[in-house]
């Protein structure tokens, strides 16, 4: 029997890691309300998982209802949330709240927070369900607003948590990560890795090296 | 007058953080011979300084040679080094030395260094030589023998310092850094940002936005 991996998230970056990777996977989005969740968690890392694991759930569902689901499937899912002095941040959306916020968290630290839940879909039921939290502290380099000002105007800060990503422009604005730097990019493949494990499924030969 | 990068190096990794991060560069090779620079020095982390800054400086004379410095250019070059209790290791090359490194790296924790110079070239000489080493410690995941050998069969990690990398495969496999992420996968560029700006170029101005 194949294994069937989806990643249950819209998420481009997420998609990249998979891809890079060499994961086979098909990508189906989940649709929750994130704010209605989120507003009732107020612990970053909470919030992280509860939005994961909302959306492994969500997924699962809408496979089950629409019963494609012939052969073993484990559904992906992940959500980041930011977390600096405490406070929970999300994208910012907006050039000026990006600007605001880059002044406030240069030469500061804060935490990444990424929630992982798999799913196991056997004989097309939900059979069990798995989660791992994963947080990775990020330095941010003490920039000059002219740098800030720079970064803002590629627009790449504005549709990432916390406003700023390792790789692309990011790259010159974060001095140092303590964790998976593919958690704070969105999905840590050792945490996925090993939660298949567990589930008796060795990732690493899905990789077509062994076909 | 335009400001010129010229990358030191034949990496294919370490053009990928300059190309992700938009900064407009050339690439010319460094021809050095590294393992008779290497057998005199035995820390790891001067190691990776010392190639870094022969490699940048043989790519100035090169150019000061051929006379194709005619703007303000400023060469960059990077080396990196693993370090894993106190010994150097560069790419493993056979899948037989890699598949022995990762069955004695594993559930370890070993220190990457990366060696950074920038030479500022002006009217056509060699006028300033700014270094700066960045380390990140690595801990890899404790992963079975299996997994190791899914590993090897991608060849991913036969071509890499240490045997291992961040993203691609190896994203499995790392379960933790401490420190600049883009450091480990081949040059930091909150480094090469802060090299400029002491010789007063804002990299970040650079990026396309501004034209």
């Amino acid at each position: 029997m194949t294994t069937r991996i989806v990643l249950g998230s819209a998420s481009a970056a997420r998609a990249a890691i998979l891809e890079r990777a060499g994961i086979p996977f098909t990508q189906v989005p989940a649709d929750i309300d994130e704010a209605a969740l989120v507003t009732e968690i107020s612990k970053p890392r909470v919030q992280a998982q509860a939005l994961a694991t909302a959306k492994a759930h969500a997924v699962a569902d809408r496979l089950m209802t629409e019963q494609r689901v012939t052969e073993a499937t484990y559904i992906l899912a992940a959500d980041s949330v930011f977390e600096l002095e405490g406070q929970p941040f999300g994208k910012p959306h907006r050039p000026q709240i990006a600007r605001e916020r880059w002044r406030n968290q240069r030469g500061k630290t804060g935490t990444l927070h990424t929630g992982h839940c798999v799913i196991a879909m056997l004989a097309g039921q939900s059979q069990r369900v798995l989660q791992e939290t994963v947080s990775a502290t990020v330095t941010f380099a003490n920039v000059s607003d002219a740098v800030i000002d720079d970064y803002v105007a590629t627009g790449e800060p504005l549709g990432v948590a916390g406003g700023f990503t390792l790789e692309g422009y990011g790259a010159t604005m974060v001095s140092a990560v303590n964790g998976d730097p593919n958690a704070v990019l969105g999905l840590s493949l050792r945490a996925v890795r090993e939660l298949l494990e567990r589930l008796d499924v060795r990732l690493t030969q899905l990789w077509d090296t062994h076909e």
